[in-house]
Formats: C-alpha cells, structure tokens, sequence
C-alpha cells in the first residue's frame, strides 16, 4: 500500500481522553500480533483483515515444511485432514456455537447454496424463502437461483424493517445477512430467529460482517445454520475459506446438495456410493485449500484469549468516536452517517454518504488512511477491536476533515476510477 | 517424512543404460525447480505433487508483501482479482485450450456440480448421463446427486471396455475421468469425444489424472467441457484450487447452478439481480482462495518452457523400466501390474496388486521410498516427468524388491493401519 503526502501519525494534537482510553484498553496488546505497515490506519477489516503475523509465518512453514518436506504423509502427519473440522471447533467459540456444529469449507457462496438446498430438499416441493432486500448480493444470487430450480418455492425480499411483520404472513427460510455489507446495521438475531421459529420457519445467518467482531451467541438464541466469511474480522487472509454452522439437532436431517468425497461418512473407502458423514462433515465437497486453510487457523488462534464481549464493546466506542468526530469536523462538507447510533444495532464498521465518496476515499488513503466504497456514495471505515486504538480513530476523522476541508479530492489523480476494491463486501 | 532403514540412494550398481537415459534426458534440468528431501525417491507424485520452490517463496511473499503490506489493495495492485483467469490461461495452454476457455475455481467436486448442471440446464427436462463404473467415487457422487435432484435424468454407469457402445444406446452427457485413479488406464480422449457427438451428446473430462503430466490436446479432441485437479501433476500444494474448461462455443449458453458474485458480469456493481459474465468467468462463484491460488500460479509457472509432449513420453519410458523391473524383480512376490502396458493406453502412475499393499507400502516408506496404497490391495506409484529420474524409478524397484524378498513388511510396525494418506485420490 502506497502511503504518500502527509502521513496520519504526524497530528500532534492528541487529546488526553484519547490517549486515556487507549492506555485502559483491556485489548490494546493485541495489536502487537498484527504486522500492519508503519504509518498506516487501517480501517479495511470488514472487507480484509490486517495480517496477524502468525498467518505469515504458518503459511510459510506449511509450505516448506509440511508440504515440501512432509509431503502427501503431512495429511496425517500434520493433520491436514483433520483441518476443516478442526478450524471450524475454533470458529464455533467465536459465535458461540458447539464445537461439532461448525465446519470451514468453501467459499460463503457456496456454503450458502448448500444450506439453502439442505433445507429446500428437507421441507418439500413448496416453500418461501424471505431474505432482505438490497442485502449482500451473492445471497441473493444463490438464493434467486435456488427457486428457480425449484418450482414450487418462492423468494420474498423485504427491506429490513418489514422483515419481522413479513414472517407472521408465513415463511420456510429466514435467511439474513446479521449486519448489512453497506450501512452497518445489525439485525436482532435471537429476536428474529424466535420470530422465525414462532412462524415455523427455520434461520439462515449470514455472519460475514460479525464473526470475529461481534459476541455472538448462535446457542443462545437457538440459532439452526448460518455461514461466514474467513477473511474480514476473523483475519484469515484474502479469499480465506469460509465457515458453516449447523445446530446439532439439524444434523441427522439435512443433507448437502453438494456430495463429494470429503464429506462422505468413510472417504477413504472408495465406496461408489454416497453416504453422508455424520455430523456436519456431511457439509464438506472437494479436498480443502491447505495453505489458505492453514493461514485462517493462525489467524483464528490470534483470538485465543480474547472476550469478545470486550471487543465488540471497544469497536463500538470506536465507532461512538468516529461518528461523533466525523460529524463534529465533516457534517459541513456534506458527509453524513448511514450507521445507526445505537451500539446494539449496529456492526463494527461505519459508513457515510457522501456524493463524492470515491475521490474523497482515493484522497484519504494518500493520508495513510485506508477505508473504502461502495457505488454510488458510501464511504465505508472498519473498526475491528483487535488491532485498532482511539488515537487511530481520532486520526483518521482528521484526515478526513483535512480531505474534505482542502478540497484535495478534486485533484485529478484522485477522481481516476480504478476496479473497486475487492474481498468480498 | 520420516525416512529411516536403508536409504535407497545406497544402492551402488546402477545399470549403465539407466545412467545414460537420465544423462540425455532433456527434462534432468527440471527437478531443480523442485525442493525434495534428500535421500528420498516420490512417487506419490499423482496424489499430491512435489513442492516447487518458487511455490513456496510466492506465498510466503503473497502473505508477507502482498497481504500483509498491501492488504486490501493487492486485489487492484497484485492483480488478485485477475488471478482466476490468468491462472486459467496457464493451465489452458498444458490441457491444449484457449487462454480464456480456462478458469480456475473452488474444488474438482464443484466444478463437476457445476457443468453438470449447466447440461441438465441446457438440455432440458430429460436426459442420460453416461459414466464408467468405478470411477473415482467423487465424480459419481456429484453425478447420482444430480440425477436425484432431477427426475427425468438417469445415470448409467459401465465398465470402461463398454462404454463406447454404451454411447450407440444414446446419451446426453459421457462424463468419464480421462486416467483412472486406480489402475492408470487411459481412455482415449479423442476417440471417445467423436463418439459421444456422433451419438449427440457432450463430453465432459475429468482430467484430474492427466493435466500436467500427458499431452493433452482438448482443441483438436473438440472436447465440450473439462475439469481437473492443481494438487496432483500440477504440483499446485495440498487442496490447491481446481480449474474448469468450456470450449468457446458452449460458454454463452451453459449457465452456473452456483451463482455466485465473482461470476456476475458486474461483480462490484453489487447488482440485485444475476447477470452472468460473459465467457468462462460465469462459473466462478465465491472469493477464490489467494494464498493458495498464487502458489498454484507459481507452480503452474514451472512448466514455462516444457514441452508436455516431452514430459509424456519421458514418464511413459519411466513406466515401462517401472513394470519391467517390477515385473522381473518381484512377481514371484505376488505383485503384478494393473496398468496397461501400452503407453497411449495409460496416465503418469503405474498400478500394481498384491494381498499385502499396504505393510508392504509401509515398509517401502521406510526405505525412501514414497508410493501409496489404494484398498483393498491396490500399489501406486506416480511417475512425473518434471522430478523424477530413471535412476529414481530403478531405485525404486530395487526397494521393492528388497521388501519383498526380506519380509521386512510382516514386522508389526508396518502392519499397523493408520489414516490412509489422502489428496484427491
């Protein structure tokens, strides 16, 4: 990442609240398993997370040692096989799910048609799948094209706040993104999986913009599937693989329409006939991607430790100090929040308007300031408690005063339009 | 891998024109290119590859760099959102396709779910899908899946000698895995793609045995759809990422079962509704795995220069001293060969039986000598061109040999039955 013009760090007018808070940050030695370059404020989390510095290291030594010198012996030698079940164990204490209900394969995507085919195939010709409107839209994608293979099922999108009237007109499926990719904003996950459930329907979450960030309890609120992304909060590299969760009572009943050999009950047999491993392994397909694999197990481990109730509460005071000094200092130039103000309705990344968000974002990032957009105008900042401080924050609303305030983001070389920044919303 | 006992690089009487044949070998320079622990003869080479050294130094530089101080900005700056289709093209060039009839994504499994259903799609409400009995379970699973997903599909499967008549009692689909994962039979690929349009339907290849270690040519074979495994011949590191081939003619009206946001015309558009891309890109689904789609680049990159055509008849001669030593050497052991003894009739790895496979593999370990046991009583031993010498394979025999006539498999260390060693069959 090219840092150039006036780095962030240079401000000299740190407040002492600021500086107060950062010194009782219960999480502020976690920033030192992060390698994130000198002079940068990264507020990209929620799209890519920061390098833990053990993924680095694990993905190197899995290839030179276990594959170079182990070789095909390092799928029993260093468990290999045991990865994706093993990796998921470690995800399940994040969202608060059992060790045994969640599994890492595959991309979100694909994990998503699995789920939903699970539970088309489990509950017959005719049903009604009701996901939001303007949600992230590979969910829809996947859910649009799996009524479309089956005729008598039907897809309802409403806009968020119809979502709980919606259910009393009758659903199969619940199927929701728990914090929305573009504003923020957090879905009441036991509330709606209750309602779900008072309506006979069952709950997919989407946990791409929570896990890792927020204290999530899938067992508490009784939760039965939901999916997630490797590489945003939980940090485990571009494209990392994703994760599934299935509730141990859902297990024996629902069948992956995607049955290859690595979730079969005895891959090794060889036999010509598919039977479903017990448990959620019934949800693996091909063999896994070992060193991406390897890279988000590190990265995970950088959680051992961590109470995420205390994260999700420093990202919300991070998010509290960036909307109340982004509005103090950028509300004039016309930038304005999307994200709720209520810590408990929303995620941990904030997002503004602003009608000329790219060139405004290009201009910040010249600051070694890095958050991104999403078209036409939303500036989106990530705000991940693990390697992120107040004195971050603080700097980064300066920034984009400084931005807004001297019009920099008129020059020319900011308004050119590159492809969009990736990773997965 | 441990290697303990008698080192198989011992063994002082090496014939003089097996020193010959490697010293005008045009491939020797290429095993450079490749870290394999000394003293250690692979021959496993068709279940995971050996590891090439730029794979390792490209991803540990992609965490380190790329992800690390790049971060979210390498998807634009290092081209990581490009990396599905130029490492498609890569491929494309080892499998005889045009650069963009090549994409690489997900597992083989998927990929298979996804041209299968792309056929049932595009062909309507009925149809045959015709496969070989035996082949490798994955394939067969994806496939019973499909047909029990679609009614008005069947699914015949017939023993390998019966499936170009099987064609003459029509069919929509003949999906068949181009080298067998046990025996190392080869189908003919151009043969049997002519038979199957003559009989109107199309081809699809699993060419997970083949890619990177025969002489492919899909062009001149005018094959219809293909998929394959980077972890085996391509050296791509363990559950390295699949590819997946449409020929040209078929990529604008074959549709994904599994639309995902990577394969919508207007990934960062964030469209509510589906829109395929146009050409091959349509069947990637969700973010790809970059760590260990770079280190497949990186290995796919070792083949720069090679003439498959070169690899192939080097590995078929390695073959042949294979079976003739074994043959010469231990059948009186009870081993015989499995594996056609024709070289256009068979892949890169040789088969053997014998009652006792797998102590009888153990014990071979033990000597340096890395093959693998297929059950119940199925010895393989892979033969790529790249990094592996004829001294190797003469070794390697002699090894065999030595188990056998010793005994040494009956000790109690070697029947002891763990994990069987995996990789994609």
């Amino acid at each position: 990442m090219t840092v150039s013009g006036r780095p962030a760090r240079e401000t000299k007018d740190l407040p002492a609240r600021v500086r107060a808070w950062d010194a009782e940050d219960p999480l502020r030695g976690a920033r030192a398993r992060f390698e994130i370059p000198e002079g940068l404020i990264y507020l990209d989390g929620h799209s890519l997370g920061a390098m833990p510095t053990d993924a680095a290291a694990r993905v190197a030594s899995a290839a030179r040692e276990e594959w170079g010198q182990g070789l095909v012996g390092s799928w029993n030698s260093h468990d290999w096989i045991g990865a994706p079940a093993r990796i998921g164990a470690k995800i399940a204490r994040l969202i608060g799910a059992e060790p045994d209900e969640v599994i890492v394969a595959d991309s979100t995507s694909v994990n998503l048609f699995k789920l939903i085919g699970a539970v088309i195939a489990a509950r017959g010709a005719q049903g009604v799948i009701l996901g939001e409107a303007g949600d992230f839209p590979t969910d829809g994608y996947v859910a649009a094209g799996a009524v479309e293979r089956h005729k008598g099922w039907r897809l309802k999108l409403r806009p968020a706040a119809e979502i709980a009237a919606a259910l009393g007109e009758g659903a199969d499926l619940l199927m929701l993104t728990h914090v929305s990719y573009r504003t923020g904003a957090r879905h009441d996950l036991g509330e709606l999986t209750a309602r779900a459930h008072a309506a006979g329907a069952l709950t997919l979450w989407d946990l791409s913009h929570s896990a890792g960030c927020l204290d999530l309890d899938l067992k508490g609120a009784d939760a039965d599937l939901a999916v997630g992304c490797g590489y945003k909060y939980l940090n485990g590299g571009p494209g990392a693989p994703a994760f599934l969760y299935v509730a141990r009572r859902h297990q024996a009943t629902l069948a992956s329409p995607l049955p290859g050999w690595m979730g079969h009950a005895a891959p090794f047999a060889f036999e010509d006939a598919y039977a479903p491993a017990s448990g959620v392994a019934r949800f693996l397909c091909g063999t896994p991607p070992i060193l991406s694999m390897l890279a988000l197990e590190a990265a995970v481990d950088v959680f051992d430790g961590v109470d995420l109730a205390l994260a999700e509460a420093k990202s919300q005071r991070l998010a509290d100090l960036f909307i109340a000094e982004a509005e103090a200092r950028c509300a004039r130039f016309g930038l304005a929040p999307i994200t709720p103000r209520e810590s408990d309705r929303r995620g941990c990344h904030v997002a503004f308007r602003h009608p000329e968000a790219w060139p405004v974002m290009q201009a910040l990032i010249e600051r070694g300031v890095v958050g991104d957009v999403r078209a036409p105008d939303v500036i989106r900042f990530g705000l991940p408690a693990l390697y992120l401080s107040f004195e971050d924050v603080w700097r980064a609303t300066r920034a984009l005063e400084d931005v807004l305030a001297t019009g920099d983001w008129r020059v020319e070389r900011h308004q050119a339009r590159k492809t969009v920044t990736c990773g997965r919303a």
